[in-house]
């Protein structure tokens, strides 16, 4: 089953995790692609230029198991509180991972994090979030474009 | 004068930029913050996975002349073809410095660009546009979730 998440949806969503985030924080990493436009939004909302971005990509390991790998970490040698928005922490693998590669390089700084979505079975909650996921989630950045258009 | 460009205007204008696109890109970067949100429907649409984001800051250099600064380039040694996506191409300082800080850092990679909106004025003209910017535009993701709310 697919649930259609609309453009209206996600701005009340949004605004709803604008009012649940009750941290202040300086700089946002929205990770690819996911969190992109909830970042801009955010950059936006609260005035902050400090919008970033970080890549994640996977890869097979020697093993021929899944890995994950983090990359173009943005510069944080200014940032004391950093939030990291994606659009849904699914497995929380990700998040996870991304978490970790920014402690260890900036262990100095915050790192929090929020999101659109939840799944009760991610191996970690975002420190803020609006919706539990339960079906698949198209997103209308993914399938507003798309249109009726056929693609591979 | 402004002007509100929602979010049923953005879609068809980026539909319309897919169009004119007749090139072929391996990688999209999205000016921050103003390019976040096209360059996320843009990779979905393209199914390109290379999304990144560049920043640029503003600061006052030693004369006390406005000048720019590029940062957080993304690692591009495996990019062919740069697809570097803004909202709007205004003066056109800023595009054209990302261009040159990309192309010297990357020399072989092969850079292009996209916008929505473009003012005649500009310093450079972006590859591919849709529309001419006449009044200031408000964006849906820089005034939809502030909404009535009065933010200084």
């Amino acid at each position: 089953m697919h649930y259609y998440y609309g453009y209206d949806e996600f701005l009340k969503d949004s605004k709803e995790l604008t009012e649940r985030i009750n941290w202040k924080f300086d700089t946002i990493i929205g990770i690819a692609r996911g969190g992109l436009t909830l970042s801009h939004f955010l950059g936006e909302y609260y005035n902050i230029r400090e919008v970033y971005a970080i890549n994640t990509i996977g890869y097979e390991n020697t093993q021929k198991l899944e890995n994950t790998k983090v990359f173009n970490l943005p510069n944080l040698e200014n940032a004391k509180n950093v939030l990291i928005v994606d659009d849904i922490v699914d497995s929380g693998d990700t998040l996870n991972l991304v978490l970790e590669t920014l402690l260890k390089e900036y262990p100095s700084a915050t790192f929090k994090s929020a999101a659109l979505f939840y799944k009760p079975t991610a191996s970690i909650k975002p420190n803020w979030y609006v919706q539990e996921a339960k079906v698949w989630i198209d997103f209308f950045w993914t399938v507003d474009l798309l249109g009726n258009k056929s693609r591979e």
